[in-house]
């Protein structure tokens, strides 16, 4: 009989701790809205430096970039200048060519969700600027390596 | 009989042409994914100059502010430096007090459309920061001056 | 006798109207000032539009690049969300490799200076990113054509 | 006899490390020129952490906001994505009711420099945005504190 840890699979997630900057703030005294796909950037620049071969050195040796297709936002609770928050960034697994990321934007002090988002991301060959419809290999290969 | 055009109620729409910055293209050499929602508020600013009365000072004079609970954007083509790009904004009637928009961003030159998004605004408080429940009766006005 | 009209060469100068942004506006409910060094390239590329030869494609086609060197502001009064401003683009002459602005900022309602600044740009080769020494010869047509 | 050591006053400096963002490179692979406002603000941010008491909380509990008057930046070498870049805030000791900051980034790997620059920041009153001609008490408090 299969117990629950084992078939949940295990998650690939990262976790940065960033300081809001004061020319992230709004004249409502809290993190401007936009800021946060910023904070998703982050997350994946960490989420890349953590799970190693996923960094945009990778796509671009290989010769690939990886544009975003569609991004979405949830607002909780706001952020102010100087706070600390949590950037954590979850991958999702798929057999598509693409890259899937959720995240959620904690208050450090507290714990308190701030925001939620995901991200979709696909391939294009940095020559033709085409889409790529499958896999690259080496997308497959890290696939290979960090995903049991 | 009722006709078509009698039928469909006149859609909010509001059409701003904007010109890309060096500064927003990343080194890709296209509009780098997260300057849209900067493109959005572009568009919700100039929906409120366009039907007046829904202005951010509208907002601040009647006590409210209106933070952004929910922003989502789908790239479709990329734009680049020093191109035209139109930023349609179009708003969703509903009862709730909520102000939600869609939006549409065309390449000027050929009209193809580069990307689309949504955005979902709540009513709070500027004193108290408490969310409003029901719709202000300043944003009830304007909808009765505008929507027929 | 040469009347000093004669002698005062004419200025190169170029004028562009911009809208404060919401997202542009500080917790302090004034521009934060970081957004000036965009509005003087807002500047610079009105100025490029105005005075034809000059724009950023201009020294791409012809294998250059303009890195900036330096860049200075000076702050005077405050601009607030939604305000319209002035951005004056002054060329400085120069017999060196370098291309040269001066700025000025007005505040739209009333033509108080809210900001002055200068910047200057130096040229590479696109390709070795090497720096220039000489004059690239499209500037020194472009000077020949605009400055008598 | 005064040694030179007992002569030359200790400087107030702070370090901070951080790395280029995504975000922050332009079209021409480098971080674009703006950016480094932003890590000065990061470098007194930085440094008022450091020499405690100079925190923009710490303005703002005192009555006070500190705008800046001045800004200049000088570009020596371009900084990439991904790098590191060390932000060296160096406190400048004036009589006058100003605080003044120099600047020095550095590329983590080889400590060539990036770029230089300086800032000057008055004190206004919070409540009635009048300049302060002399210096703030909780100001003097500090300097007494950290300035041997």
């Amino acid at each position: 009989m299969m117990t629950k840890n084992k078939i949940r699979e295990a998650a690939l997630i990262d976790r940065r701790t960033i300081r809001v900057r004061f020319s992230e703030v709004d004249s409502m005294q809290v993190v401007w809205h936009g800021e946060y796909i910023r904070y998703f950037e982050d997350g994946r620049e960490s989420f890349g430096n953590h799970y190693d071969g996923l960094k945009y050195i990778d796509f671009y040796n290989n010769g690939y970039m990886a544009p975003m297709v569609e991004v979405t936002c949830q607002y909780k609770q706001p952020l102010t200048f100087g706070e600390d928050a949590i950037i954590e960034t979850r991958y999702i697994k798929s057999p598509a060519a693409k890259i899937m990321f959720d995240y959620t934007i904690y208050r450090a002090s507290d714990n308190t969700v701030a925001a939620t988002g995901s991200s979709v991301q696909v391939f294009i060959n940095s020559q033709t600027r085409e889409l790529e419809l499958s896999n690259p290999q080496f997308y497959l290969d890290w696939k290979q390596r960090w995903i049991k």
